[in-house]
Formats: C-alpha cells, sequence, structure tokens
C-alpha cells in the first residue's frame, strides 16, 4: 500500500509520500514514489504515485522517454507544455498507454489494474495547480474548497486534514500537518512505511528549494510525533467523561 | 455503510453503532445495528451488525426465532448457551444458514455476500467476552493486548482508541473515547451517520443499566466534539512548524 498526499495552498504546494511497497506483507519493499521534474525558472513539475509498481514506474519511463527522444511532430512532454492542465493529460494518456499494454492481464488478477497520482507544480505565470488523475486517465483539480489530495491509504490520515487545512496556512505549518497526517497512518496501518518524501514548493521560485527524505531517526519527527501522543492524550483527559 | 465499536475492559463492556444504512448516497436509511438481549441476573448478550442490511437482519431474526420456538432436542439458543463461546458459535451458524439460502444470489451482485458481527456479553460467572464474527461465521475473540474490535468503516476512527484504549479505563472514560472515534468518523464518512446507539455494561451487573441513543442535538456529545476540535487545534498551534 501507498499513502501520499499534497496541498495547494496560497502560498505554494506541498508534496509527501511514504516509500513502501508490498506484495502481500511478505515482500516488503521501499521505492520513491514521489519524482519531479524541473526547468529553474520556468517550471517545476512533482507526481505522486498510489497502486501497482509496475504500473506507475511505467508512467514515469514514459514521461521520461518522451524527454529524451527526438521528438515527433506535435509531441508535447513535460518540459515542452504549456499549463500543468497540460501536463495532467500527458499523465492520463501515459496510464492509458500503459493500460493498453498491461490492463487486459492485470485485469485478469485480483488487484486489477490500479494506479492514482497527484500531480501538482507551476508553469511560468501560471499559478500553482494540483490535480488528482485515476487509474482511468481522467482527473479531476483541487480548489479552495477542498484544498488538498490523498491517494493509498487515505483514511487514517484524513481526519487531521479534515479539521485543519486551509488555503491561507503557511508552508511549514502545512508540512507540519502532512507529517501528523503520515504520522496517524503510520501507527495504524503497517502498510505505509517511513521514510516519508517529503516536497514544498514555493509560489512563483520556480524551483524545488525545500526537500527532505524523513528517516526514522529525523529528530523533528520524532518530537513532533511525540509531542502529538502527549498532547492528545492531554486533551483526552481533560475533557468531561460520558456519565455511567 | 456502517461503524461499529466495543470494548473489552477490567470493568466492563462498552458497545456503540451508527445507524445510517444506505444503497448509494441516494437511498439513506436510519436502521438500528445495536440488539442485545438479557436475562437480568443471568446473562446480557450485546450483538452488533455490520454488512448487508438483509443479512444482518435475517441472522437477528433467526436467533430471535430460536427463542421462541418450542426448542428442538439438543438446540441452544441464546438463553441457553453457557458461555459467550457458545453464543458465538449460534451467531455464527445464523450466518451459514442465510448465506444457503442468499448466498449465492448475493455473490452473483458487486456488493457480494457481506456480513461481520460483534458479539458482547457476560453470562453467569464467566468473565465478560467480546468476538468479533467473520461472514463465513468463524470468530476472534479481544484479548487485553488489542481490547476493541471495530466493523464497518473502522479506519477513520482507529488513531484515536490506537493511542488511548487500554483494559484498565474507566467505562465512562471509554465511552468518551469511543464518541470520539465516532466524531472523527462522520467528519471524514457521509455513509456513517447519526444517531449512535451506545450501550455500557458494568461487570458482573448481569443487566443493562446504562444505555443511550445519541441524536444530534446531545448536548454532551455537541461540547465534545466541539471541545475536542478545539483542543486538536490548539496543540496543533503549539506544535513546532516544519522548517521551510
Amino acid at each position: 500500500m501507498t499513502y501520499c498526499v499534497a496541498l495547494r495552498l496560497d502560498r505554494g504546494l506541498v508534496f509527501a509520500a511514504d516509500t513502501r511497497t508490498s506484495a502481500g506483507t511478505a515482500n516488503v519493499a521501499q521505492y520513491r514514489k514521489l519524482y519531479y521534474w524541473r526547468q529553474p525558472g520556468e517550471r517545476v513539475i512533482v507526481l505522486l504515485c498510489a497502486g501497482n509498481l509496475s504500473v506507475t514506474q511505467s508512467v514515469v519511463s514514459l514521461l521520461n522517454e518522451q524527454l529524451v527522444q527526438e521528438p515527433l511532430k506535435g509531441q508535447s512532454t513535460l518540459f515542452t507544455v504549456a499549463s500543468l492542465y497540460r501536463a495532467a493529460r500527458l499523465v492520463g494518456d501515459a496510464v492509458r498507454e500503459v493500460r493498453r499494454v498491461d490492463g487486459s492481464a492485470l485485469e485478469d488478477t485480483n488487484s486489477g489494474f490500479n494506479a492514482t497520482f497527484i500531480l501538482g507544480g507551476q508553469i511560468g505565470a501560471e499559478a500553482p495547480r494540483l490535480f488528482m488523475i485515476y487509474p482511468e486517465g481522467n482527473f479531476i483539480e483541487a480548489t479552495d474548497d477542498t484544498p488538498f489530495f490523498q491517494i493509498g491509504e487515505h483514511k487514517y490520515g484524513k481526519p487531521i486534514l479534515d479539521r485543519v487545512a486551509q488555503p491561507s496556512m503557511r508552508l511549514g505549518e502545512a508540512a507540519k500537518m502532512v507529517l501528523l497526517s503520515f504520522d496517524s497512518t503510520l501507527r495504524s496501518n503497517l502498510s505505509v512505511g517511513l521514510p516519508i518524501d517529503l516536497l514544498i514548493y514555493e509560489r512563483d521560485s520556480l524551483d524545488v528549494r525545500r526537500e527532505k527524505r524523513i528517516e526514522q531517526a529525523d529528530e523533528y519527527f520524532r518530537k513532533l510525533s511525540g509531542a502529538w501522543s502527549d498532547a492528545l492524550r492531554t486533551a483526552f483527559a481533560k475533557m468531561e467523561e460520558f456519565k455511567v
């Protein structure tokens, strides 16, 4: 399983992805699920992946191939599209190509053809945008009403987002919230695992200036996790009991 | 969908179930999912149900029929079994009988044959016990290591249980925790809805003395929910931000 979350805020974008893959509980491994492409001063595009690892890796391979191939006439790439909407279409097209190749074989299995993506970033003068792309290749865009997307094992970490997420948050505040959302998920579900890849994109920077892999021993995360547990227990203890 | 949770504590048992049923989002209704049987001074048996409503209601109908029929030789009922383990077997048998009748027709649909139960209570001098019964009719029992069971839409409300649940809790403290677990679930998932049926069983009372249907307007629940939101936001605001 996987847990990825991303936010579209007034001040920029925040992305996070765990790194655990598993085929059952017996075959557990570590794979990066956060990818990005950039041309400093011009564009930053970030992709988070959940689902069948063979499918998501194939999608990334196709997107990368387009960048190094001699461009076909009329063929766009992540480095040439004029908007993030067009980038989302490229990802959707790549998902559909992988489905053409592997779809029927995978549909014959229990897991099926299964891949979901969050795509975000900024291209030129366009405002930062955030999309969620479905296994069918279609997609939706985040708005101020619901400024975040989650993919994978999203339920354990949703309550904190539902309560706290606001487009007006500071980026460091949003990163703190995202890490708490991961903390709840990590505690409740073994199929989501550390390290967490965190990327913070500052609006109009058109570059990736803050990226961190958060390991088990990360001091900030450990302190945050411990302080949050303590705060929850203290808050819980203070509240009036149900009268039996 | 449904959310039910129950705890086995040193001081007794706590049960809670929501009351929303839905076929899609268009056909939403209210049904009781918490049932109990009692012979004061002798036994209390509580059943929580999740899954296909036709299946869970049929199981309850079969259990009730056994109580009023002329007993077949050797046929036990919830009022005659000597232990809660035997009561769990009765429920498992009833699930298997409903599967014999409806299983193949339901397996041909998307939803399939789907019913899960939590059974708890106390019979005579036996300690209170708690079981989770699967759609196949087999079951497991709660122990001190994991003193709670959840069925239905369990993920949103699991983090608070993972952090706080202890067999040594007071019953009113456990009821508070259970209601907070529901609060997180209600906020994040429309398919779980108020009112909540809450039943608190005090060890060795061999009677049901505290049962409450918690409606939208319930003052304690509203205060608890508001206080918890405030406490979470305050705790969140106090914690150190991630350095961007």
